[in-house]
C-alpha cells in the first residue's frame, strides 16, 4: 500500500460497529464493573469516598479496547499497568493473571463486540485518624462500557478543530507522565477554553512552549515531510506506539521530537492517536485550516491501515465470551 | 503577650480533645457523610466510579474544622468554596445556605466537639457514550470525621523532621493553586521519598527552586528575623491567613515572600500551618536541627495564641447540635 492508493482522501472503516452478543443479564446492557471483588452493572459501581484514589488522585489506570471481539495489545496494557504500579509503589491485591481474566469477564458480562475497558488501581485509605500513606491497602477496580469514540466517525470524516491551550500540561517534574494518571484539571479547564473558542478539542504545551498531548490522546504532525510526535512529557500512548510501528511498516518517516504551535500551524497534516477512536484527523487549528482542510493522505493511509488490521484481529486476543 | 512570656518553649494546648455528645445513632460514631442528598455513616459513603471527580480529578473541596463545638471561619471557607466553584466553572446543586446547614448537621450526627469536615464538589459525569464536559451535572458530597491531626500533639511537642523534595509542586500554570484541588500525586510520591529519608513530612519546590507547600499545609520560616511564607504557587490556606493576622496582632514581622531550601536550612524557626492541627513546629530539616532543635519562641507564641483563641471560640460559629 502506498500513499497514492489513498485517492479519495476519505476515511474508511471496514465497519464502525459490530453486532453484540446477549449480555449475561439485562442489567449489564449499559456496561459492567468489577468492584470489591465482584461484578456489577456499571451504574452501580462506586468507590469509597475516603479512598485516596479520589481524595488525593493517587491512582493509575489502563484503558483497553476490544474491537470485533478482539482485545488490542492486552499484554502490553497489562505490562504498562504493572510498570505504573511499580512507579507509584503500589501492590496489586489481584495477580496480573487474575486481572486478565477480569478484563475478559467484564466484556463477556456485557456481550459487547466493541468495548472500552478501564482497569484502575487506587491507593486505598489508612484507618480513620491516620494520614499515613504506608497504611493504605491498594484497591483494584475496573469497568467496561461500549466502545468510546473521542469523536464520532462522522465528525472524524470532517476532521476536528484543535485549540492550542496556553495552559501547561502537568509537568513530568511533578507527576511521572509514564504513569497513566488522573491529573486532568489542566485538560478539563483547557477543554472549556477550547469550546469557548469554537474548537472540538485541545492540546497543551510544556513550560518551554512545546506541544505535549491532549485529553486522552497523543498528537502527530507532518512537519517538513516527517510525522513528528512529542517525545517527552507525554504518556507513551498505546495507539501512539502502534502508529510509530505502522509508519515504519508503511515506509512513512515518523518519530519523536519537539513541535511548537508554530509547527502545527505550518503542518500539512495533523492527527490524534487514542484508544478511544484510533487515528483521528485534525483539519483546523486555531481557526485556520490544516493543509487543504481535509484529512491528509498520510493520515488516511495510517487510519485505513490501523482499522483494517484491528478488524482482522491484529495484535489481538479473542474475548472469552464463555459458552 | 510578648515573646519573652514563652519561657519554657513548650507547646501548650488548653485541651487536646473535648468531650463529645452522643451521636444521633451509634452508626455515626466513626463519622458521617452526605451523599446523594442524604446523610449516612462515613464508612458507607461512596462516589460513582464514573464521576469525573475521580476519573479526571475534576473536583474541589474545603476542609473545615470544629473545635470545642465551634466551627472556625466557616463563612470564609464557604466563600472560598464558592470562589473555587466559579474558577472551575461548576454550579452547585445545593445553595450555599443549604451547604452550611449540611456542615452543621454532619457534625451534629456524630456529636463530635472536635471535628474535621470536608465539603466536595465533583464535575459529575456525562451520559455513557459521551465525553462532553458540558453535559456533566456537578455533584455535592461531604464527610465528617473526628478532628484530624497532621501530627499528634506528642509528635508536635518534639517537632517534625522535614524533607525538601526535589519534585516540583503541580504548578499554577497547569492547575490554579487558589482552587483547593486533589492533584496530590506529587505530594504522595514525595512523602514516600521523605519517609525513606527518615523524615516525618515533606515540602515541595517550584520550577525555580523556591519552596511552595506540603501535603495539606503551608510553611513559615524565620528568615533574618521575619516570618516568611511562600507568596505564590500555593493555596491561600485558612490557617496561613489566620497566622498572618495573628502575627500582626502579636507584633511579629511576617509576610509572603520567596524562600529556598537554603533559607530553610538557615532559618532559626520553621513551622507548618494547617486546618489539621493548627501550628506545627518543624525542628529538623534534611537531618539537621532547625535553630537549637526545639520549637522556637515565635512558634510557641503563635501556637499558644492560636489554640487559646480557638478554644474560646474565636472567629467561631457554634455547631447546631440540635436539642
Amino acid at each position: 500500500m502506498t500513499i497514492t492508493d489513498v485517492s479519495e482522501r476519505k476515511l474508511v472503516w471496514p465497519q464502525t460497529a459490530h453486532a453484540n452478543r446477549e449480555p449475561v443479564d439485562a442489567r449489564f446492557d449499559r456496561g459492567s464493573a468489577y468492584v470489591d471483588g465482584a461484578f456489577c452493572p456499571i451504574e452501580e459501581a462506586k468507590l469509597p469516598l475516603l479512598d485516596w484514589g479520589f481524595l488525593r488522585s493517587d491512582a493509575c489506570q489502563e484503558t483497553i479496547s476490544a474491537w470485533n471481539g478482539q482485545f488490542f495489545r492486552l499484554q502490553d496494557h497489562l505490562d504498562r499497568f504493572e510498570r505504573s504500579l511499580k512507579r507509584l509503589r503500589m501492590e496489586s491485591p489481584e495477580p496480573v493473571d487474575r486481572i486478565r481474566e477480569i478484563v475478559h469477564s467484564l466484556v463477556a458480562h456485557c456481550g459487547y463486540a466493541d468495548a472500552y475497558v478501564q482497569i484502575i488501581m487506587t491507593r486505598g485509605r489508612p484507618p480513620i485518624g491516620s494520614r499515613d500513606i504506608r497504611l493504605c491497602k491498594n484497591r483494584f477496580q475496573a469497568f467496561c462500557m461500549p466502545y468510546m469514540w473521542l469523536a464520532q466517525p462522522e465528525a472524524q470524516q470532517k476532521g476536528l478543530s484543535l485549540y492550542v491551550s496556553k495552559r501547561v500540561r502537568v509537568p513530568s517534574v511533578s507527576v511521572d507522565p509514564l504513569v497513566k494518571h488522573y491529573h486532568w484539571l489542566d485538560f478539563e479547564m483547557s477543554l472549556l477554553d477550547g469550546f469557548d473558542a469554537g474548537a472540538d478539542t485541545v492540546v497543551l504545551v510544556d513550560a518551554n512552549g512545546n506541544i505535549t498531548e491532549g485529553p486522552g490522546f497523543n498528537i502527530f504532525a507532518d512537519v517538513g515531510g516527517k510525522l513528528v510526535t512529542p517525545a517527552t512529557g507525554v504518556l507513551d500512548g498505546m495507539t501512539r506506539r502502534t502508529t510509530l510501528e505502522l509508519c515504519e511498516e508503511l515506509g512513512l518517516a515518523a518519530g519523536g521530537g519537539n513541535i511548537t504551535e508554530q509547527h502545527l500551524r505550518q503542518a500539512s497534516e495533523i492527527f490524534l492517536t487514542t484508544t478511544a477512536g484510533g487515528i483521528i484527523p485534525v483539519t483546523s487549528i486555531g481557526g485556520q485550516p490544516v493543509g487543504d482542510g481535509q484529512a491528509g493522505p498520510k493520515t488516511v493511509l495510517v487510519h485505513k491501515s490501523y482499522w483494517s488490521r484491528r478488524t482482522a484481529g491484529w495484535l489481538g486476543e479473542a474475548v472469552k465470551y464463555g459458552s
